[in-house]
């Protein structure tokens, strides 16, 4: 598949990697209907591991299924399918070669109550990547929790080995714990912040939420308060991070949270899109709606990407 | 030794294995009476562990030497026999081939006495298991203990291992720790997510406890209330676990638990079967009685899972 | 030299080692006076490190150079000399051959303090091991201690590499920290627990100190009372841990603990005679008496092993 | 590029190293404007994790783009720059072999919250220093801090790797936490200490914070008082510092600080100079002007070095 | 070089040393004044780790520079120099086989603050040693601390990988820390229990410090107070002591301690020697003198050990 030259261009931004994993980037880049585009809509399943079976699924009982949610990202022409070891493992053969593939290689559950230093447990290995055909591996990191440097080492890590493998690194910053208050966990200064350590960890796709126009730091506030940055709409908060991820130099993804209606899933899609970010992550948005209703939808979402809606 | 078209069917759905493990997975399915059913009974034999000696086998105090748990095993024409690595030394080369072997890798015993983090030392090794032909190893986990990330990273390490050397593995997955109340331990929602944890995790075949019909979680009760899960007997709970499972595509057993009555150990057996559960793992409910009880038992367990009682 | 049908008979059981293992485990049981006879006494010298210098060997100088233990166990005709690494080292050469050696790899002192939690430190290697001509490492583990699971895990990564090189597994398995009170920690049911619990962890040699008719836990207490076990002798309570050694299929030997009377010595290895234990492992009753008085006590050991007194 | 006399003398210095860590040494030492005469000015950029991307590059939003710091260290003729991994991958490519690159392998950030011991997160490999082309790592310790000894262990590794590659080691070298006062993290005496043990540890190249004539340690202050050092004035203070990095036979750069007037840089570089260190490590003062603004005072900085103004 | 009598005896001791760690204790043996006579003076610089620069220093400026220890142990004719990394780094190729090297591979500081687990931070490896033609490695553990089998298994480590590339291991025994009183630091007991401890480790040299007559332990005075062991002299006390490190078989060598006069330095000397420990190990008494003193001072040493004062 011949590269388009908005592909090329965001390749070029990561100059220092080896041609497997530029070709993975890519590959992700020319999936599905938007392929080519520079955006991205990414299916994630990993709410399993996070909210246990009955809360994910039973909603929507088809999807206790692992190939199901394969056969949707296929079918919707989605650019990437995001899931942990087992899932992965069950339809990696199926579906070899028809969608890329990202491996969460951590994951965390309901049942685990620490609070102030939430972690994860690395799950899966760059190796099991390898041999299941993914493109890229995905990591949980949550600024702020004093498991932090540990989740960073960790990172480090699995990113060496990834990308000495020609895989790409994609890595979910979700600030949380320590002193973090419950606001702040979506506030701008600490998820620009987040979506910065991101990158600087050496990240080729980053992951976080949208953010509200909420200040978290004092020493931050001061900053915002004296130059002139517009955090008055998403679409303008969308912009500032994307600005702390090199200045646009770094694939950034938003994720939509839970389940809500089809209206705000739009407009999210559009702030995303209008402050030049380059896709949205969506999985209960997805999974939790009929296999009708979550077509209608991710295909109203590619269109928007398009620039059609 | 051809496999039948409903090993075929099973091997089927860990389609991203490797033949070799494949293989050990349809030696375990294929040997015994229930050979090629895709039903199992396993005889476990770590409660000397978990319990001390006197309080395993002096009911039967035959059962102190090795060798009695390798014959009754193989006399009862059961599935495969799981033991600790000493238990399976003592007796694999005088049993080399007569019954597929999984090898516990982790134990715990009822001296340690940490409430909220449960934990189990890393007794053997992978190359243990090779050395000494079995065909998978054992490993459990405690959902909801303050160690299970540690637990699932070892387990990690494990599983990759074993996999790559052609060996299947078998997940015990028993809530304990943490927060979770007494009664949560054995309640449906927090069994099934247990149970779908081990599934995530890679695992081959999932060992959970039968459960009732409690639900623990908050957030879980307002999904059990809103959308119709039948939970009203221990078939339909049977039902719910092995969808949790992938929707059937992970084989799963049930243990019985402490020694009891006969009745309730045929009614469980039963259960699992209408339910759709692939099997029983069954130990202190087989050594704890004399052998011809013990075989009288199993035997009438094997046509209860062949659909003949 | 040839093994005896009792060699022989005491290898079978061990049917899952190499020949490497089974003739390390031939030298031990074919080495001294009682060679041949499946029976063996051990002198072991740790003293030192648990007590200190002066406390181990003021009450016979001599005993303060390490060749002194080596010429004793030699000409006493002993089974095999147990050390730690700077003792073994500072005679291995002079004494090669003549003995053989059990490298105890870790080791206690007095001045640490934990009491809940009684550890041990690694000292020395499986390399070590092999380089100084051993047959065996030894380990020491504390069954109840709050650091028991990290103990086992540290014995299972010394195992499967000393079995790998055709070592021999000596395991002192000693009741001690965590909730244990005192007299639990010499209480049979505790005691028997410990040694099973060293057989299942793939021990050769299973060393414990012999047990009063004490019950330490509650749910064991139960059975003790329910089933009919022997427990008012001491060779009835030897014969009870030798069966929960794999009903006699595992070397058992017994400590005598701190020095004491000629006699209480004497009575203690009739009753491992006679409750069909291995032999005893006997230090400070060996090196803290005059060398003449040492080599007389060991020599009507001897005897009362071979039934001559 | 042919070496001068000076580089030559203080490649003398280093007289353990291999070849290939003094080519790297060399490097920086000729590159720039500075380039020969042992003087030395380094740009980094590691505001972004310790601070966050807006309070780092709001004031000049030019330089979140990470080109933007390659192509002003070339353009001032700066002898290398620092940075941390993400932002090296983003540019390697485009200015290979143009200007040093030192890779900092480990940072902190802003959302941590550790009081007593303070530590940073190692977040680099030094393979990856390899495949981007730099001459060294970075690493910053923190004297008195609870996590020392780890950061030390931390450091041994990764120097002993980057020795044996031919890639020298650049040490930051921070007091702080334990029980540190905040007066005594820039106080001379616990700064001169900090600056030794840097050079202990084997540093080739250490950075430490411009100090003042506060004396921290009552132990340190009878030796102060008792033998003649000057400690009067910051040229003074600078002189005893290198004279503990081996009476000056270790390069010692200082750092300036958060952003301040131009006059106070200036002072600071003369007092470096007058005392005898080898430069300046010089990062908000740069990147938060103007570009011109940057390039003029960067000018003047070359220019006192050169002891020009 | 041929050796003497007398160092052959010593080797001997070392039976089970390989040919190069014997060649390397010879060359310590063998160097300078003392060389052939079984006694040695070791210079050891690792004060500016543990007390800082200034605090080492000042007293003799000339000291700030490395060069100048290597310089004065070779003109004084000492057997070994002892430093940490950077120093040793710093002069090791100008000296480069004009005397014995032995490099401290674990280092504390007094900005550390742990009083129950004192520790040190290892900070060199044992390729670091053979990289810089070192004849040893040096290693302080704290008998005592909370620490000290986490600095036994570091030093296990250590020893073992030394030992199989032919270097000699020197141990530094300090008891320190957990429940030890001040008096017990320096207690007879006790000291002679942390010697035995380095011995028991696999030491080949072991440094303690001179002791006093105090006992700190109640069952080590039992034993004191029952057997005939002369401790009311500081030679009768070095004699308990190399007692203590295998009946004179390790050779033990003993420091002095802080900065005094020089008489007390002189009758410690004599006090070894008469007590039949192998030497001094002399550092601030060394280098916080002028070199004029410290040269006067050490030929005195020599003398001292030739028998000649």
């Amino acid at each position: 598949m011949k590269s388009t030259k908005k592909v090329k261009e965001i390749l070029s931004w990561y100059e220092s990697d080896n041609p497997g994993t530029k070709a993975n980037l890519a590959r992700i880049l020319s999936a599905g209907r938007l392929g080519g585009t520079g955006k991205l809509i990414i299916l994630p399943v990993d709410q399993g591991f996070e909210h246990g079976p009955a809360r994910s699924f039973a909603p929507n009982p088809a999807a206790y299924d692992p190939h199901y949610h394969f056969q949707i990202a296929v079918d919707a022409g989605l650019s990437a399918y995001a899931s942990v070891l087992g899932m992965i493992e069950a339809g990696a053969d199926s579906f070899a070669g028809q969608i890329p593939l990202i491996l969460k290689v951590n994951s965390s559950n309901s049942l685990s109550r620490a609070k102030e230093a939430p972690d994860q447990a690395v799950t899966a290995t760059v190796h099991d990547a390898l041999r299941l055909g993914c493109s890229a591996i995905g990591f949980t990191m949550y600024p702020g929790s004093d498991q932090m440097f540990e989740q960073m080492e960790e990172l480090r890590e699995l990113t060496a080995e990834a990308k000495s493998v020609g895989l790409a690194v994609v890595v979910w910053s979700y600030p949380r714990g320590g002193d973090l208050s419950k606001n702040g966990e979506l506030s701008i200064d600490v998820g620009a912040y987040a979506a910065h350590m991101a990158a600087l960890t050496g990240a080729h796709i980053i992951k976080v939420k949208l953010a509200t126009d909420f200040i978290e730091q004092g020493e931050a506030k001061k900053v915002y308060d004296k130059y002139p940055i517009d955090l008055s709409t998403q679409a303008a908060r969308v912009k500032h991070v994307t600005q702390a991820c090199f200045a646009g130099r770094r694939i950034v993804v938003f994720s939509g949270g839970a389940a809500k209606s089809e209206d705000s899933v739009y407009d999210d899609a559009r702030a995303i899109r209008d402050g030049g970010g380059n896709g949205s992550i969506i999985g209960r948005n997805t999974f939790q709606r009929s296999r009708e209703d979550a077509l209608a939808m991710l295909d109203k979402l590619v269109r928007i990407y398009k620039g059609q809606e």
